[in-house]
């Protein structure tokens, strides 16, 4: 089942960071219940090779180190093979229902934060972001999205089309606009890949722009993150590695002049004085909160993930 | 009792932040004690519609809410009458003593961040800014004041009577002059309204711009607040409504030039970045601290206020 | 009539920045045209004199001692009695020709920077502002109005009924909610008292704040200025000086607890940092500009003053 | 041959904003050359109905109003046929030279501010920047540069063409990746559509976010511009219109979600305070000098454009 | 044992704030073990009175005031003398394994936040911060350093020394070519002194230069600390008090000229909101996360120091 | 003549900037003076050729070129032997006379920015500054000055002395106290060393850092300059060559670990954004006017240095 999973995440057939989580920590707790013998030292050492398993099957998405450990929290207080079984059932089950009502908490969330008249900037394509825009909207307050194209994948194009779908109000922008409608929003919506233990955030590239272009013109801006986004890691000073993709995302190789290199990354980091508040399934926080939550909420520590 | 209590509060017989809490924590617990019958679930029913009354007697008020919600922490823990019973008695008594020690603590610990030599400036009217600064003049430290006039029911003129009484060396200012002398200002100290989860805060109008003029000239700026004005609500998304009154605190109705409307808000919204600390009977914490203390120290959570 | 023009000035006859600059021109010109003799030194010594008594009647006014000194501008150059009196007369009737020009000019050029959709603020009663806006208003654009109260003379009921008359759609706010509206406010139009050769200005207490939140929230603000109120003497750095007035303008002195003072200065100092163009009869500019303007068009200069 | 001329403007025969600008000034002196008969206010008519005739040919473009403008400065004083087609004769020539002189003194000037080690970034394809970055290396100074993309129209391609020909070491990015690579960058070079009175640059879509980010990193942006982008219409105050263009430029019109909107402007506004210099044929200078050039070298005035 | 060791840390036999801290600790332990009675009050009192000798041999001491008092921790929860003795020698054991692998944590967490590539510049001789600079290039990081001279004492010749003797490639500097550097430095590393509640830091005359001079060109700072150099007096509102020394560390007295004064503090702060990350043995945080570390993390309040 | 000048310039007989340049522009008057053919073409180019040997004596000597261009301005409008040698005395007559009354001149200037009760910071050892601080001290101005240490020659011990004798009542701080005194500190004054076209500053390094803490505190920075500092070739974008100074000036090379490398530059740059003016014998000026009094006022071009 571990192998079968991890198979399905490493191939792709499982994806996106929420369904990924979930089936690490589902994973886990199938294994526990499955677990046939009464050797607690064999059980324990079972656990932790399905952990490993299931998180080399993508080394760096967080959301599934955090759902296989999420499954991992108090197992060393019991004693007993049944304890342990329990608590890895219970742990897996609060996951997975903390998961999958978070995308939903923090639209709710969200919504909260809109008012009529707002003009809000969305960068990319977060699910949890436009959850959120499109809460407000369902509850009918009456406002309207600029939507950045997002190169160079353009997932712009998406954002617009599920907003337009919901009967938001919505004009797509290239990415060099930004600034110049940045005096009309009044809030900007992002989602999150990871945030840090010092509360900055790794995002889709340009995220870091848009963000520095509302915090000279005043305008608050909320990631929209689901914890499991929280990264332990960096709890012990590790640096998030931000990917490198092919020029041929940015232009035909045949195009380019010889000599002439491309940068091309993927994200950017954003730092936590130009972010407003973070909307989690646990609520509209600081982003200096967050490792408050990570220690207090989520349990994680730095002796954890030696 | 409970219903009693709640005409109190709407009819304004009880007032002010903390007395209000404090009634609505012990309506909570005088019905608690009361309460005749053995039978848990009626009981349970009970506590929820008396707190609906309490908080319905003025339902902007986050300290009523505070108070209120204080007394049924871990009532849910509780499998008896007699156990919800001393629960809710344990819960009001620790919220009144805490909510009566909490001006004093505050006044205590604002006074240790005061100095001989300070210049400090204040706005509007706060009690716990107040205390603050007479109980440092009190501890025999040499400092002067700049006090707001706070236009435009000009609370100003009570802050200087309060502070002069107290021998307090201070002078009076209309709000337009507070940039004026920011540059010889050391330190400001306000109260609040309302805080929210992500640690901005809601004050009496112009507080923003005292706050902005003290960030641009590097002075310090100091929230003085209990905690039971943290909002939980908050932490769910949900925006502080800004009141807005009458034009005739502003202007008498006459002598309005036709066709001029005015714009009248009581509050504005001072962001964390312009904060230094927050100054509470739990002690002094960045903004940013305010989430963690609302979820650790008092209990609250997005499924709690659901 | 030197003196008689100094009297009238002396005893508010005339007044305002405008007039009594042009009387001040007008009278060194009649003096010139009517000098008798044909002594060039007793002519000169004439001339200084007249100015001396024309500048003593108001030696804080700026714009007076631009309009006398304007009159002597090349004097020296000219070397008959006749050659002088042609060029005092000359200088004078040029002053006062593009001092009456300068209002409707600044009023032309400052409502080429209003748009359809702006919002303005303005604070306390500059005419040239208010001409400013005005003009835009008569030429059909579409836009509103956030003028501020003014504490403690309350100007800004006479520009929100100068604003009204004219149509325009106005609100009144009091001089704290300037910060609260300043994320709609799309420019800032305020006039000027005195500006110095390095930029700064002085104008009505409350504009550094006004100026201070415009930067803060990327609002351009504009200084509606007629060039005699650019300070010559501050060419040799001289400081303005900002008058402090009578506690009575703030509070009724029976209502003032004992002991407590009041600080009542009539006007505060931007710094160039904070004004993004001055909108002058010579056309807009930034503040850094004005240095050039003194030396190069008006003609001043630190030998000049000695 | 003034018809001819406007014919070739209007169509595109003749453009590039420098060719424009020596058209015009050309047609100008050889309509003033040609000039048949001795009647001076029919000459001085035929003057000015020759300079409409030619500024209606492109209305949008400063340089063409200036080369046109140039030829005319001093006319009023020549007071024979023959003296003002001197005037008008010299004026054309001197501009034509200064304006050919322009773009080699700019990259002489701009390659003076490029040294060993510096990481240059530049946007869009302004012949300015790129000339002054060539001179730099043809010089034998070391440094790499950062192009960007510039959407929508991606003249970044042709600068990362010009550079890698001349041997250049570049570097292509998206319009995104400006801020993830500006902590590493030391100097900004930009072109200039158009520069204000008071020191704004009206430049390509995002050169405004280029320079929000280079002024947070604290990286120098210089400007290059030849003096005949500076308007003289903005000394009156006239906002610089920013054109919209097609949908298509940006989305296949068939791509776009229905009831989206697309904004896409050309150009967008950089305040001077996120200017370091403006690099001009006339020299090196900050933005807040623009005035003083336009005044006391360019012979522009409020009154001489009404 | 208690009143020897009180005076080995007086008179500096033993001394840097861990040694100290952790003999505090040892010595706790040793009074509680050794406590020969079973009165349950007379035990509590013995160990308040130890308590406060060992503080009161160095009172401005945090680390001390942290070792000591972290042996207390809970005490009041256990009712018997042995109880009371477990629970000290527990805590003391704790705190000493804490403190001992702190500066090795703190030396592998930073590390971690090191590239290849980076600049890095220190201050002072701070050995947290040092030890993780040596980690990182211990690990095989290619990176440089550049090291301040601080003056008055010049620590920062021990630290090129400590950073040459590890192999790592370091320049000195004068304090004042801080700002010179810092547009090509990637990273800063300082130590502590304190840090407060609501996360300012104490340290070195200097750091708050080097902070603002990070800052403004938008280079991350992150202060190595212990967790016991977080000050819970801080908690309490109170002020670090900063320790100004002699003269002769300035100037030879003889070669001041007479009637000069000398101010020379020790130590300056560091606002939170220049500090991008405090590594501590508990992780790596925002300077607000502080608080909670110190209330849920560390046992702290602000009734338990009254 | 000339060779006898240049070579006391060479062996730092005649040295400082004014002295320099006086003798510069004396020795072009003496040789214009003792010219004694009537080859207009010769003496053209004796005076060429004398200037070149005059500055070559200093070539980095801003104001030995100035002083000697100086005497050549408008050389080439005059037709004759006689002509040209009277405007070549004429000017340096001229060059020197201001020069002589510039420092003076700039006292008095700097005097009246100083008022009552000021804190000043100086830095480094500027005789234009000091002399500002003790022409107003000698007007009776009561204000107290911290003046730096400046390392590494710790020129702020001349400048102890140089205002202690005048009854300044200054104190001595090491450079990294600035930022701990710059609440207190009104004012700064400071010297020049060069300044550019577009208003940049170059003087004694940690002047930058002064500049920077002045600006975050809102305390006003003035650079007190004579006008022959202004550097005619940063006007062709020329940067100013920063001078690396001896490893022994910072520490004896005995005590430097072997392979430390130590950075010792002389000078570092500071933003016109950080200047709030400039005061110069020709009046205070914000730092963007500079270039209108290089082009305007002193004759500078971009030609002319060709």
């Amino acid at each position: 089942m571990v192998t079968d999973t991890a198979q399905k995440i490493t191939d792709m057939t499982i994806r996106g960071a929420g369904r990924i989580a979930r089936a690490g920590a589902a994973a886990m707790r199938d294994y526990a219940r499955a677990y046939p013998g009464d050797d607690l030292e064999d059980f324990r050492k079972g656990l932790k090779e399905s952990a490993d398993i299931l998180i080399a099957s993508r080394p760096t998405a967080v959301s599934l180190w955090n759902g296989v450990h999420a499954t991992l929290l108090g197992v060393e207080d019991a004693d007993t093979v049944d304890g342990v079984r329990a608590v890895v059932i219970r742990n897996a089950d609060a996951f997975i229902t903390r998961s999958e009502g978070a995308v939903k908490a923090i639209a709710r969330i969200g919504a909260n934060r809109i008012e009529d008249g707002d003009v809000i900037l969305t960068h990319c394509n977060s699910s949890a972001a436009i959850g959120a825009i499109i809460e407000a909207h369902r509850q009918g307050k009456r406002f309207r999205v600029y939507a950045t194209e997002s190169r160079p994948w353009r997932q712009g194009l998406l954002t617009v089309r599920d907003l337009s779908e919901a009967g938001v109000d919505v004009t797509l922008i290239i990415d060099s606009v930004v600034n110049s409608v940045m005096k009309h929003v009044t809030k900007v919506f992002v989602g999150a890949d990871t945030i840090t233990s010092h509360g900055a955030l790794i995002n889709k590239v340009g995220t870091s722009m848009v963000a520095l272009a509302a915090h000279e013109a005043r305008v608050q801006l909320y990631v929209c993150s689901e914890t499991y986004k929280f990264s332990p890691m960096t709890l012990s000073g590790e640096m998030v590695k931000i990917e490198e993709r092919e020029v041929s995302e940015i232009i035909a190789p045949g195009d380019l002049p010889e000599g002439v290199r491309v940068f091309n990354p993927v994200f950017d980091c954003t730092p936590a004085s130009h972010i407003d508040g973070i909307i989690t399934e646990l609520g509209l926080m600081a982003p200096a909160a967050v490792y408050g939550v990570m220690v207090s909420q989520l349990g994680y520590s730095v002796f954890g993930e030696e």
